[in-house]
């Protein structure tokens, strides 16, 4: 059973186990720094399919088998599937995992999504609610580009601020069982965020309008646990980009937490920000999801890593909500994985 | 702890316990059968607010306020709070609730969110990882047609087989404790559903695309638990509407699987069909919300009713899907309530 400690922070007693994690990806995915460690990329952004939002759905299709596959276990065997997006009506979810047969459980928390749905897996494995469980997001540049804002045809300008939705997916199966290969990584702990909203409504700036619930939900978690950040490895926000990360550890400094010298972003992780030209760096769930479950998950299952925070973090807006003059909510999820 | 029963099926053993409901409704719907249950109507669509996106905000964020009041429960001993709407990146919930500062799980399953958020809630619950919690859902039809199919002023006919988005909202506070007023109310089981794609393409009939699901799923429910129909008083979907109904008696009865005497649907009790202009009926997940929060728990609560199976439906597609040609799939998840 899952116990509560301090406020806001639930501790996994019997340890909910990765059995099996995949990553995929597109092609300027493919040519960054993480290349070599995804299981799978694309050279194309169809991918075959007929459009971009049929190609992300394909990303999260193979992403989930991918780790099935490498979990041992069968799609039968799995009690049930967390799986997110930014598509309207998370529809690449809907469409990618239609056909697997397995009860299916659509969850939104905009880029933040991967904490999220791994978070919730691991209290439904932890308190016996499923046996075996699966944890997936994706996102895809070209279908969240043209929806979130405009047409790729038009070619506009992007700001300095501006982070570039990656083109990837990641899954993770969770058990309660030994995983088949590498060492065992367990969630140790998880959070769950509140919104914050400071009044940011550059949508051009997620960055800033998300650092605010990143600080706050990590500030939970320290104070929940009395645990400092050197205690970890590493603690990873995804997906602040540049300008977000720096905000949130100026906003922890204020409050005298320092977390620079063990803090990185997904969004600065999965490109090559100068040379792969994206601005203020990668975001998009399926940037935080395939930097997961390709760097971090193999660098804890061979030993590199043994305690590392993870903290996704979304904004909670759509191109309805910034028309209509609002700011932008943030949230941020944080599951502790120890190896 | 939950325990499984069968495959699809969670027995709750410590029974979370509706501790307070509330609905907030629309001017149409206050003038239905149900008008005189809901807490709260409005009586213009945007209630105030600026716009009708603004406005189901607020519808979601007075249901919550009204049900912990009626809980005596206040915003922070509320440990989670799952929910979902059908606005683009679930905003009505992410707008209406961030002023309430409590750890947000945004859950998106079309129609059937308020089984899903109820369901996930009751998890929680008690398995021991919240104490209290929250599951809450709305729909507008203005913010929803404008959406989904074309702007109001435009004026479009209906086809028979359409069904009315309702203007409403409902909200479940859970918890382990005796409630403070009415009967207890528990949740005795819930049955989370799989995708269900027989092809359906016509997305003015969407109680067509969604009945293969809740046959599904309630299939798997009285198989898992070896019960029948008839151990129910009511077998209670949302939102099939009057196609979808009859297609779901149809799909039953040739399993052998007799439903109709036992069966309603949110969709055909919360308007006057023939009076009201509704077409096949009403829909939207704030219809099943608001429908099992007025006079479902109502009657649950006064002892007119004893055993309910709150079985809700989802048509899991996007305007884009459709556009591409896809088919609707549909999902339906299961929340077995006593009195």
């Amino acid at each position: 059973m899952p116990t509560r400690t301090g406020k806001y922070t639930l501790t996994m007693n019997n340890g909910p186990t990765i059995l099996g994690f995949a990553s995929v990806a597109g092609k300027k995915e493919s040519e960054g720094p993480l290349g070599h460690l995804f299981d799978h990329c694309h050279t194309d952004t169809t991918m075959g399919e007929e459009s971009w939002e049929k190609a992300e759905s394909r990303l999260q299709n193979e992403a989930v088998n991918l780790a099935l596959g490498k979990a041992g276990v069968s799609n039968t065997e799995i009690d049930c599937i967390f799986a997110g997006d930014l598509l309207n009506q998370c529809i690449s979810s809907t469409f990618g995992l239609r056909g697997l047969d397995i009860p299916f459980l659509g969850q939104y928390g905009a880029c933040s999504t991967m904490a999220q749905t791994l978070a919730i897996a691991s209290v439904f494995t932890e308190s016996g609610a499923a046996k075996q469980t699966v944890a997936v997001t994706s996102s895809h540049f070209c279908s969240a580009e043209r929806q979130f804002r405009f047409p790729l045809e038009y070619g506009g300008q992007r700001a300095p601020t501006a982070q570039w939705t990656a083109t990837a997916a990641g899954a993770i199966v969770i058990g309660t069982q030994q995983p088949k290969q590498g060492a065992k990584i367990t969630v140790q702990a998880v959070t769950f965020g509140r919104i914050a909203d400071l009044g940011i409504k550059d949508a051009a700036n997620m960055g800033a309008a998300m650092a605010p619930a990143a600080a706050q939900t990590l500030t939970d978690f320290l104070k929940d646990t009395g645990a400092s950040p050197q205690d970890f490895d590493l603690i990873l926000t995804g997906d602040l980009g540049l300008v977000g990360s720096e905000l949130m550890e100026e906003l922890l400094e204020k409050d005298g937490i320092k977390i620079k010298p063990v803090h990185n972003d997904c969004g600065l992780l999965i490109y090559d920000r100068v040379k792969q030209d994206v601005h203020a760096g990668g975001s998009g769930c399926g940037c935080s999801a395939s930097v997961l479950c390709s760097l971090i998950l193999h660098q804890l299952s061979q030993g590199e890593l043994h305690k590392v925070l993870f903290l996704a973090t979304g904004a909670l807006m759509s191109p309805t909500s910034s028309q209509q003059g609002e700011s932008i909510p943030g949230i941020a999820h944080l599951v502790y994985l120890t190896a």
